[in-house]
C-alpha cells in the first residue's frame, strides 16, 4: 500500500495565486488492476497554463492539473514495465494509478546525458509548442523576422532557438538582464530587457527597423499592444499566452486589434498543442535531434520537493524561473 | 475642352467629417493624349475605406479617392471605345482623362435590365469583398453558422446571402428595424435591430444558440468584444472593417482578445480585396450568374448630384443607406 500526497486547489484563485488557495493531502492508494500502473513522480512541470485552466477544468478541491515525469513502480499493462519512465498527465501528485492509455512512454533510447525533466520542457509539450505555433500558425519561412516575448522561458527560449535554425532573425525580450544575457547565449540576434528599455516601441524599432514577419505571443496586454503596430503587411501572430492578463480579476483593456489587422492584413491566431498530436512522435524526435546536436540549448530551473510545488508554481508566473520550472519531487 | 468639377479634402478629418472639411473645386481637362482616355462619371461611390484612407493615402487639398461607374467621351485607347463603359478609381471627379492602365471594363454582355452601378457595388468591390471574406478568409464550409454585422450595407448584404448560396446559416445585424426587414427579405435566417434589443449578447445566443463558424467584421469595437465570446471553436473572423472605430480621435479600448483567441483556438485575419485581384474576372462574373438567376438580391441608396458626394458620404458614415450607397453624378 502506497501513500500518495497531492495538492489540491482549496479554493479558486482571485487574482495572484496564494498558498492558501492550495491543499496538501494525503491518500492510500489501492493496488494496480489489469491495465493500470502505478506511479512515482520524478519530475513534476508548473505551467503558465495551469493558472487559466483552474477556473474552466477544475473545481474547488480538485487535484492540480500538470504533467510529471514518473517511474513505473508496479505494472499490470506490459507495454510499461517497471523501472521504465512515462510522462503522465495526472496533476500535482508523487503517486498515481493510471491506465496505460493516460500513459505516454519516453522516447525510445532517451541519451544517458540528457536529464529526463526535458521531456517536460524542450523535447515535451513546450518544445511542441514553440515548434507548432511557428511551423503551423505563423507558417515561419526562412529570412522572416520573429518575434518572441516571455522568451527566457520554457516555450519561448525554443521559439528563437527554433527560429535560428530555420534561417530567421530571432527577437527576443524577457524581464531581467540575466534572462536578456542568457538569450544571447542561445543565439537570438536581439533581445532586451522589456521592464528596464524607456521605450518599448523604440527597442523593437531598433532591433528591427523593418519590422516583424511572425510574432510569437506569450504574453499579451500592453506589450501586443505596441508589437502589432510593428508587424509587417501579411505578419502572423501566433497567440501561444497571455500570462500578462491570467491574474486579471476585472479584465485589462486596450485598442482595438481591428485598425491594425485590416491595413497590414494580419493574422492572429490562438492555438493549443493538442492541435497537432498526431506529429508529436516525429516532432519529439527532431527536438530531441537539435538537442543532442547541440542546436537546442536548455536551461532548466529546478525547485527541489514535492512540498513546494505551490511556491514554484507562483515564482513561474511571476518570472523567477531562467528556462524550464520544474520541481524535483 | 471639358470644365471637371472634383472634390477634394480641404482639411484632414478630425473626428465624424464635417462639410467644411470638403471643398469643390473645377478645372480644365486637357486633350486626351495617345493611350488616354476621357471619361464623364455616370455613377460614384462613397464606401467606408474612404474614412480611414483619407489619413494614409492623402494629404490635404488632394482629390478625395474613389471609384466611378464613367462612359468614355473620348478615346485614344482602342480598348475603351466612346460610348463604352468603364469603372475607374480617378476619385470625386465629374470628368476626368484616364489612361487605360487605370481602368476595367464593365464585365461583358452586362444585361440591359441591370443598373450598371452595381459594378460598384454587388457586381463590383463590395462583392468581391463579400466573396473573398468568407471563401478565403474564413473558409467558410456548408453547414456554418455565419455572423456579419453592418449586414445590410454593401458588403455585409451580399456576404448573409453568399452565405445563404453556400448552405450556410446566415445571421445579421443591422441599425434599424427596416433594415432588419430587408435582411429577411433577402433571406437571412436570423436579424435583428442591435440598437434596440436589450442585450446583444442574449441576441446573439438567441440567434444561434450553438454560437458562430464564422464572423464577417464590418464594425469592430464593443460589438466584437460580445461576438467573439459567442464563437464555436476553430471560429474564424474575417476583418474586413471596423467603422465603429474609423472616426476615433483617441482609440477606443476593449478587453484585449488574446484570451478568447487562444482557449477556442480562433482565427482572426484582416483583409484588403486587392489580395485577390487575380481571381477577379472569373468571381465578377459569378457574382453576375447570381443576380440573373435572381439569388443575389440588391437595393441602392441613391443620392442625386455630384454636388450632394460629401452628403452621401457622411450619410453612409451615420448608416444612412440600406444596400450600397451610390451618388448619381
Amino acid at each position: 500500500m502506497v501513500r500518495a500526497k497531492t495538492w489540491t486547489l482549496r479554493k479558486h484563485f482571485e487574482g495572484f495565486p496564494q498558498d492558501s488557495d492550495f491543499e496538501l493531502k494525503e491518500q492510500e492508494l489501492p493496488e494496480p488492476k489489469d491495465g493500470e500502473v502505478l506511479l512515482e513522480a520524478v519530475f513534476l512541470s508548473v505551467d503558465p497554463y495551469m493558472r487559466p485552466y483552474s477556473k474552466v477544468r477544475m473545481k474547488e478541491g480538485d487535484v492540480m492539473i500538470g504533467s510529471q515525469v514518473a517511474k513505473v513502480l508496479e505494472s499490470k499493462d506490459p507495454r510499461f514495465p517497471v523501472g521504465s519512465y512515462v510522462v503522465s498527465n495526472c496533476g500535482w501528485r508523487t503517486h498515481s494509478i493510471c491506465t496505460g492509455e493516460q500513459l505516454e512512454a519516453l522516447l525510445s533510447n532517451w541519451p544517458e546525458n540528457i536529464p529526463k525533466s526535458l521531456a517536460l520542457g524542450t523535447v515535451g509539450m513546450p518544445g511542441l509548442t514553440a515548434l507548432y505555433g511557428l511551423t503551423e500558425v505563423c507558417e515561419m519561412k526562412p529570412g522572416d523576422v520573429v518575434l518572441v516575448n516571455a522568451a527566457a522561458g520554457a516555450v519561448g527560449s525554443v521559439v528563437g532557438q527554433i527560429a535560428k535554425i530555420k534561417g530567421c532573425k530571432a527577437v527576443g525580450c524577457a524581464g531581467s538582464d540575466s534572462k536578456v544575457a542568457y538569450l544571447k547565449e542561445m543565439g537570438f540576434d536581439e533581445a532586451f530587457n522589456y521592464k528596464t528599455v524607456s521605450s518599448l516601441e523604440e527597442a523593437l524599432k531598433k532591433a528591427s527597423p523593418e519590422g516583424y514577419d511572425c510574432f510569437f505571443e506569450n504574453v499579451g496586454g500592453q506589450f501586443s499592444t505596441v508589437a502589432l503596430e510593428q508587424m509587417k503587411p501579411f505578419g502572423r501572430i501566433a497567440v501561444c499566452g497571455c500570462i500578462s492578463v491570467y491574474n486579471d480579476v476585472t479584465p485589462q483593456t486596450g485598442p482595438y486589434v481591428h485598425p491594425q489587422l485590416l491595413f497590414k492584413q494580419l493574422r492572429m491566431e490562438g492555438f493549443l498543442v493538442y492541435r497537432w498530436k498526431h506529429k508529436n512522435e516525429e516532432s519529439l524526435k527532431q527536438l530531441m535531434t537539435w538537442v543532442k546536436e547541440g542546436k537546442l540549448k536548455y536551461r532548466e530551473h529546478i525547485t527541489a520537493g514535492f512540498a513546494n510545488m505551490p511556491r514554484a508554481f507562483m515564482g513561474m508566473l511571476k518570472g523567477e524561473n531562467t528556462g524550464k520550472a520544474i520541481v524535483k519531487a
